[in-house]
Formats: C-alpha cells, structure tokens, sequence
C-alpha cells in the first residue's frame, strides 16, 4: 500500500503457479482440427486479452504475462461448455495450468464472465436462496469444519479472524489489521464494559473474545460450526474469558434475550436474501430500545449469484447481497441504518496476506490434502483478490438500531478517535 | 444539545401557538349531540394520548401539557375524516388552535397517523411518483420562488442553507452549522483545488459557492428555481466568485460533461423514485472514472408517501426514499456506494434554529404573507422536528463512484481530520 490508499498490487508471477509436476505426466494424444479450430474461435472471442491460450502441444508466448495452457481435449471441451463452473475444477487438476502471472488470468477470467454475465442477465433472478437451518449446517460443515489445523495456517496468528481485515494505514502485518478490524466494529457498536452483546455466527471466537477482553463485554456468540465452537470454548478457557464469553452451538435464529448489542460479521453471506426479513425481526426483536447492531458481509454492487465454482467447492449456498439486498433486513422490520461502509479494498489486502501465507505454508497443506486441494485453494484466494480489486465483490459494514433511537452520537468522530 | 449528542429538547410552550386573536371572532353555535358523541369516540381512540380535545365551548383541560380545540362543527368532522390531510389546513385558518405545547400535540398526532399506516399499508404503493421536468419546474416554483427575502428571514445568514446542517458538536448556530456540513460534504468527496464539481439543484447558490471559496473547485450548478438562479447570479457577482462558479437555470437531466464530482443536497426528494434509475445513469455518466459523488436526501426507513397535507401546501410531488429505493440510482447504474451517513437528528436541530428564527421574525413574515400562512409555516416546522425526532424521516448522505474505482483513501478519517 502506497499514499494511506489500498491498491491493486502487481505480484511476481513466479509466485502463482505451481503444478510444473504436471508437466511430467504422460502425454496426451496430439490435438485434432476440431480442437485447433476451437482454440482459433477462442482466441477471436478474447482477441482484446493480454493472456494467451495454448493447447498442450503448443509453445507459451513468451511476449504475454502469462500463457493458459489446455492440457487435455476434455479441459478444452468443459472450459467452452462452462468456463465459471469448470475453469476451477481443471485448474485444480492441473489440466489447465497457467505459466506466468495467474492474477493476470484471473482478471481476463472476470472480465469476460461480466460480458457473459451481461447478456445473460435476464435468465437470473429464480426464487432467492433460502437454507434452512440443517440446510444452513451442511453448507457450514462444508467450509468451516475443513479442520482447525488447516486454517491456523494461513489466518492471522493472534485472533483467528476468516473475515476481512481493516487496513487503515500502509504497512500493517494481518495481525495488526484485523485487530484494528475489531476495534472498528467495536467502535461503530460503541461498546462500553459491563454491556452485553450477542454474536450471529462467531468462527473460531476471535471477535467475541476480543470484545470481552478489550471492552468489558458479556458476550453469547452463535454458530452451527461443530469444530469452530469446540475450538471457541477451549480457547475461552485459555484465555481466562470463559465467564465473559459463552459460546453457543445453535443456529442464530434460536437467539432469545434482548442485548445491548447485536453483532454478525462475515456470517450474512450464508444466511441467503430468501432469509433476510426473518433475520431483520429477530435483530430487531434482540436489541434492546436503545440497542446498537452492526451486520458486516461481502456483497456487491448488481446482484448476481455467487461464481457457480466457488458455490460448488469452497462455500455451498453462499449468496453475497447488493445493499439493495441488504435492506431487506432493516426496511420492513423497523430498524433505522445509521451507517454503511464498503471497505472493499481491505479485503483485496486481507486476502493478499493470507495468500502469502498460505504459499508459506503450503507444504503442510499438501500433506493434510493434496495437489488438488492447493491448486483449487489458491485459485479461490487468488480469485477473490481479483474479484475485490475489480468490484465484481464489495464489502459493506451496515450498523443499525430501532427506528427513532435517540441515543446516537452526533458525529461519527468516536470511530477514528483512537487512530482507528 | 448536551453531552455531544443530539437530543429531543423540550420546549417552553408559550411559544408555541399564536392565534389568541381567533378566540376574538364571532362564537359558535352550540356544539350538538352528534358533536358531542363524536368527540367523546375521538377521545375513545386516542386514550392513551396525554394531550387533550376539547369542542369549541368547552374549558382547557389544565392538567395536560396541551389541548387541541376544534372551533366549529367543520374543523371537528373534516379532521374526523381525513386528519392528516386537513389538520393542517384547519390549524392555519385558526380553525382548529392548540393552547399549550404544540410539539406535545404533533408527537400524538404522529404516533395516531403511524397506527393508521399500519392498517392503511396495504392500500398503498400505486405508481412511483416521477415529475417529468415540467411537473417539476411547477413543484419547485410553488415551494422555492416564495420570495428570497422570506427565505432570507429564516435561514442561515451566511449561506442560504435550505438543507440539514451538521451540529458535530453541542451548541453551534446554525451559520456555523452549516458551514460545517459543507465542508463535511466537501471532505466525503475529497474536492481539491483544480477540480470541477457539477451540482444538481443548487439552491440560493451558497453551496457551490462555499466550495469554490474554501476548495478551489470550479462548479457548475443547476437550479429550474428562476428566483434562486438569479439570486445565485448577483450573490458570485459581489463575491467575485463568477469565474469558477456557473449557474445554470436547467433541468440536472440536461447536465453534460464529466466531473470530478457530483453533488446533489436536497433535490433527491423532488426527483420521484420513478425518476432514479435515469438519474443514476446520469451520474454514472457525468462523473470521470476516478470521480466521486455525493447524494444528500431526507428519507425514510419504511416506504411511504409524504404527509398529505405538507404534499399539497408546501412541497407538492416530494418524495423520501428508503435507503432501499434510493439504490434505485446505483444498483442499476454500475455505481458503488462507499458510504452512507444518517444524520436525522441534526435535521432536528436545524429545524429547530430556523423555527426561532422564523419567530424572532414573524411580524415580518406575517406583513408579507397573513396569519394562516404564519400557522401553516409553524406547523410544518414544528411537524417536521418532530418527525426526524421520532424517526418518521431520516436524512442519508451517501458518497458513490463507478464500480471498481480503486482511488479510494483507506479510511473515513479525512472527513475527521479537521473537527469536522
């Protein structure tokens, strides 16, 4: 980061591909005219691209950033039929494989699905995702019980955080940032000690733990992660909170009791818009009259479902909202919006620096997985930077209240009184 | 104000109503059975309220803080059916008087017109309002060319500022609180010097010129008020301000061009929902890649229609949106919204400067208009404080750019930087 801004980083590309084992494997049967013809028609749709496309017999182009290489007819084949749907899975099995800048790729990738996207328009819509709550489990057990271990290697050593970052300077390691990132939440919920608050979702425990020990909050935190919980409780219990923080294994649509505080960060894009309105009475129903809340989810500028790969392999289910979507919550549940902020940015420099980390540490993630697992992993956190830097993704902070609550602060000044 | 935030203040009601002069005119008949029946209903329905009703020949109730007296047998049965379009017109023709505490009596009148939207909600919804722009040309004339020199009587004295101001701090005038919201405006769009702001519905001019002033920027406003754009005119003439500062007496749909920025405080609300997704492309249009844009708008937290009677006598074809429609000019438009700010209460606290100030003056204005125009006036002032009191409206600024402009500071600070 340059300038106190967040920018889109160039990155060295021998950093982003692995898979040269690959290579090795035996090789394929020599391209057809069919698959020559297929490559030329390709070539003419992208002919704008930087990136260059290569069947498995043909040579990289050294004058481009980067050559994306077919290793196989099949992968050819899949990618035309339905390159979001099978771009990543053949990646992931190295039967496309990318020499050169991968981010490069990925934003050629993005550019042309918005133009697909585009024309494809009026066929979305459909009923809104909607999982009830065994729906709601299966999805979460999918992502979030991939083991402990697996993402203690990549997040941010102090708290845990699997949530966008806050960035407000240049420089700061992920540990710093998403302490900072704690301290704005916080901050915007105006927490004082000895209130109380409850969490809609709570990962491995981070945030919660944070708020009791650095603002004196009573805090019950809900999830329907098995692992997350069990790991939660235990570090409670390290960490001397236990009597501050309960953590609860149970769907956030069972919160009963009213809190000073209703706190959901990271947990709305599981929820789904076929959800929102019976979410936004029970945020209403759990505040108390003068009550704060604070919803931080990704979302995005036009709706659109979420990348059919990443709903396949990495978050089942997962639906990131417009803020028209988000309104859903507050608008018919008498609940007032008192501050939106999109920090879309953050979260491109969040997921550079779990990247980097990931690359650290790969090798113990291909011997808890496999090749596959690393390729398909990357692909997702390399991806998501692009999407963020190009604003196919945002990322809103929505704080809210009852409608007509009075106690609010004249300026939002307290958010950035403490360097925040 | 106290402990820097923005709270109800109550009022000395002597204040509150004029009319004594009413209690001079020729008496009543004697209110009969069907009045009487038809009070005691009223009182029935409204038992829970602590202020009281009384006919025209019956005493004051002295035990609450107000009572409402219906002076003729038409004031009783038009209120009867349809308050919320006739209590305004019968409160300024003296017809109905309020002895007591005026902001007691509208709080009630509020909560008993929030009871009947429930039921009525059902009714409602029908066509978008969207003035084409020689409906709006007759709307503006009707509310805007009253005459300078009424607005001039009320209003700051150095701005001419007909919008929320910013109190971000207890006991500011209404000059130094609304210079504030200028440079609060003038910060969220990060103006510098060089650069070049359109603005779309200008008022008396004393934004565009303020910034051009304290921010170097050249501005082009557009204003369909003939009065105001004339008034704007002289106003960058005796400043020495008509080099950088153009006013445009337009439709904002003629706007051509690109700008750094885009501003627009206090015309949404005349604009019409109907009217949003072509203003949006608009501002996605007149805004360079890397500029920046700002809407300031009264706006609701649930849907609903502007009172009746504020509709016909003060602001004919106004509109407050929700949050949700106003992303009518974003979702659409290929815009990012950045951030949101609610600052209800300080419109409250603006409401309330310009109420005394309009009483310090008020033999003034009655010399140029009558006494009925005087109560009405007064009752909408007063009407409005209570209504951004209550939660009834709220007052969003939102900052937007295209999707994916990536010139974004990291952090809101800079809006703080400055006391603001």
């Amino acid at each position: 980061m340059n300038k106190n801004r967040l920018e889109p980083l160039g990155m060295p590309h021998a950093q982003y591909d692995f898979g040269s084992e690959f290579e090795q494997q035996a090789r394929q049967a020599d391209p057809g005219r069919i698959d020559r013809w297929l490559i030329r028609q390709l070539r003419k749709r992208i002919s704008a691209s930087k990136v260059a496309i290569a069947l498995w017999d043909e040579p990289d182009d050294k004058s481009r950033p980067a050559t994306v290489r077919f290793r196989d007819r099949g992968a050819l084949w899949q990618t035309l039929g339905n390159p979001a749907l099978h771009f990543g899975d053949l990646y992931a099995a190295g039967r496309i494989t990318v020499h050169g800048d991968l981010m490069a790729v990925l934003d050629e990738a993005y550019a042309y699905l918005d133009r697909q996207k585009v024309k494809g328009r009026l066929l979305a819509g459909a009923r809104p995702i909607a999982p009830d709550p065994s729906e709601s489990k299966q999805n979460i057990h999918h992502h979030y019980d991939l083991g402990n271990d697996f993402y203690r290697l990549w997040l941010d050593r102090d708290w845990m955080q699997y949530t966008c970052a806050y960035y407000p300077e240049a420089e700061m390691t992920i540990e710093q940032a998403q302490a900072l990132k704690m301290h704005h939440v916080a901050r915007k919920l105006r927490l004082k000690a000895g209130e109380s608050v409850v969490e809609a979702g709570g990962g491995w425990g981070g945030l919660a733990l944070f708020m009791a020990r650095h603002y004196g909050v009573k805090v019950r935190s809900f999830n329907i992660s098995q692992e997350q919980v069990a790991y939660s409780r235990e570090w409670a219990k390290r960490e001397s909170l236990a009597d501050l923080v309960e953590f609860v294994e149970d769907d956030f649509r069972n919160i009963s009791g009213t809190y000073d505080a209703f706190v959901s960060v990271g947990m709305l894009e599981h929820v789904g818009p076929g959800n929102y309105e019976q979410m936004g009475r029970l945020m209403r129903r759990v505040v108390t009259p003068e009550g704060r809340g604070l919803v931080h989810s990704i979302g995005r500028d036009r709706p659109g479902p979420l990348n059919e790969w990443i709903d396949k392999r990495i978050f089942p289910g997962a639906y990131p909202p417009t803020l028209r979507e988000m309104m859903g919550l507050f608008e018919p549940s008498g609940l007032s919006v008192l501050d939106v902020e999109n920090i879309r940015l953050h979260y491109a420099e969040t997921l550079r620096a779990w990247l980097a980390r990931f690359d650290e540490n790969v090798e113990m993630v291909r011997k808890m997985f496999d090749e596959a697992f690393v390729r398909a992993w990357r692909l997702y956190l390399a991806g998501s930077i692009t999407a963020f830097v190009r604003g196919n993704l945002q990322l809103f902070q929505v704080v809210f209240a009852r409608t007509g609550m009075n106690r609010i602060p004249s300026s939002r000044k307290h958010v950035y009184a403490e360097g925040g």
